[in-house]
């Protein structure tokens, strides 16, 4: 019984804290921008070269480390919190980016989710890697889904009430 | 009277839909890779090079434009839709990538802003290009920062129902 | 008569200093890894990891600049120098890739470059941008191509016989 | 004996085929560009873009990959003919960008190669990795080197006269 609930314990999943949405950080770094007069500097174009001086710093990371496990266990404690602010720099201008491009990410996400899902049917690619390096030719066409059904299917619970997201 | 309702409404701020959290994204992500037997391909290095692939991708749609404005209306309405896609799928391995290396990304975000915050406390800053690009250099020493101070301060506010935050 | 030279002068093409040879820098820097031992740290992927990073660090130089112009006006001294540096740095490590990939990477660039000017003959593609922005979309189908042939049409002589460098 | 000498061959070493300089790769993407009147849309930004692009192409071949080995054994002819076509592409926009910012590459390559010489004496660094991994931190400050004894030192002839490729 108890080495049950311990086992569960140790192979318990790990979630990031909830509370933030894209649409709450993106208000928290429009609010950032604003307070500082910065947005006169976030152009588009600005913010995708900063973006990718991020992403650049995030390789420099792993760049002599060789392979390296899930969680990190070749790093030290200092290197992960490293790794963690460089995510973060990355996803602070990538919602600039999107901000200020008037793209709305919520949705751009759940769509592309949902073109992934009918692309890759369970079914056909399950463990097969062969399928799965196609995966890269996957974003060609847009389309006009149907996000209803599409919010189904990726089993995206609405947070409520907080609902609407069309 | 009508005139300034319209501009007020012409101005309204440009939102993402809300009802998707980063961990509900990293939810979505690991169900769409558990379906599919996925997580024997999603390394930390394969996924940090399929984000970089993505990031290019970005960068290919925003190649020959020039200096492109707020909302993209240089961009065709074909174009936008790919700009989303590419920013979903930058996200996409990003989540990814923070949930197999098992850093917990809203705290490393919340945590990175309430040091932006520090850094760059906005009566110095406000408007000075100067202080602003020297922004690329503030992410060198890792901090243990009081994360509860840092909530307050950020004005984040854990969940439900969606208290607003400007 | 003067003033023509003069003008002349002034329109001379800028030209970068003869004298180092793609091969010749694969050699400065195997020898650079071979005296320091650093072969073991540089498999494929650390290399192209740290190519990424040097990218990103080439990107930052630009990030809060606006569009600039030929020749970079708007740069400091300094920063042109900073510039020229992180470029070296990006040939540096992507040189060192394709030796360690063995990719005979003079060969590599003279057959892309005659498929190059294959799909984009020079009577259909003059002065315009709608044919010049799929560029992006030239590199899809390796070919084997008749080498011989396509040095001849690039006007690349071999120098004989190949003076060492180090 | 014999064995020996087979052993030679065996382990000879990976070149790069000689003949083609930076400043003379620099003169076929000139003329390329000219010829097509594409000087227009080769702002820096939008080169720089490009280049970023062709990096996130040259990732992608390698992102589902695991550590691969020196050789790239694990790549298939075609994939590996595939990785000197993206390399190629990242050095031709990387030195279109350099001819269009008016770096002279081959100086920055000397100067930067003689910064890392200093900075990394042989002694101090043989086979040591955490040296090594410090490499990324070596790019701060620009330096007005002697060129000349840079020269001298890495065993950089000048070819004279300097053989024109237009």
């Amino acid at each position: 019984m108890e080495n049950q609930s311990n086992s569960k314990q140790n192979q318990q999943e790990h979630t990031f804290t909830e509370g933030l949405s894209f649409e709450g950080f993106r208000q928290i770094m429009k609010k950032f921008a604003n307070d500082r007069d910065w947005n006169q500097y976030h152009t588009p174009r600005n913010l995708l070269l900063a973006f990718t001086g991020e992403v650049g710093e995030l390789c420099e990371l792993f760049q002599w480390k060789g392979e390296v496990s899930e969680g990190l266990p070749e790093f030290s404690e200092e290197e992960k919190i490293r790794v963690g602010e460089e995510m973060a720099d990355c996803l602070a201008y990538l919602t600039r980016l999107a901000d200020q491009c008037k793209i709305d990410l919520t949705q751009a996400i759940l769509r592309k989710m949902e073109m992934n899902a009918k692309k890759y049917p369970v079914e056909k690619c399950k463990g097969k890697s062969d399928k799965y390096t196609s995966y890269q030719e996957m974003k060609e066409q847009p389309q006009g889904e149907n996000q209803q059904n599409q919010q189904e299917q990726l089993n995206i619970q609405q947070q409520q009430p907080e609902q609407k997201i069309e």
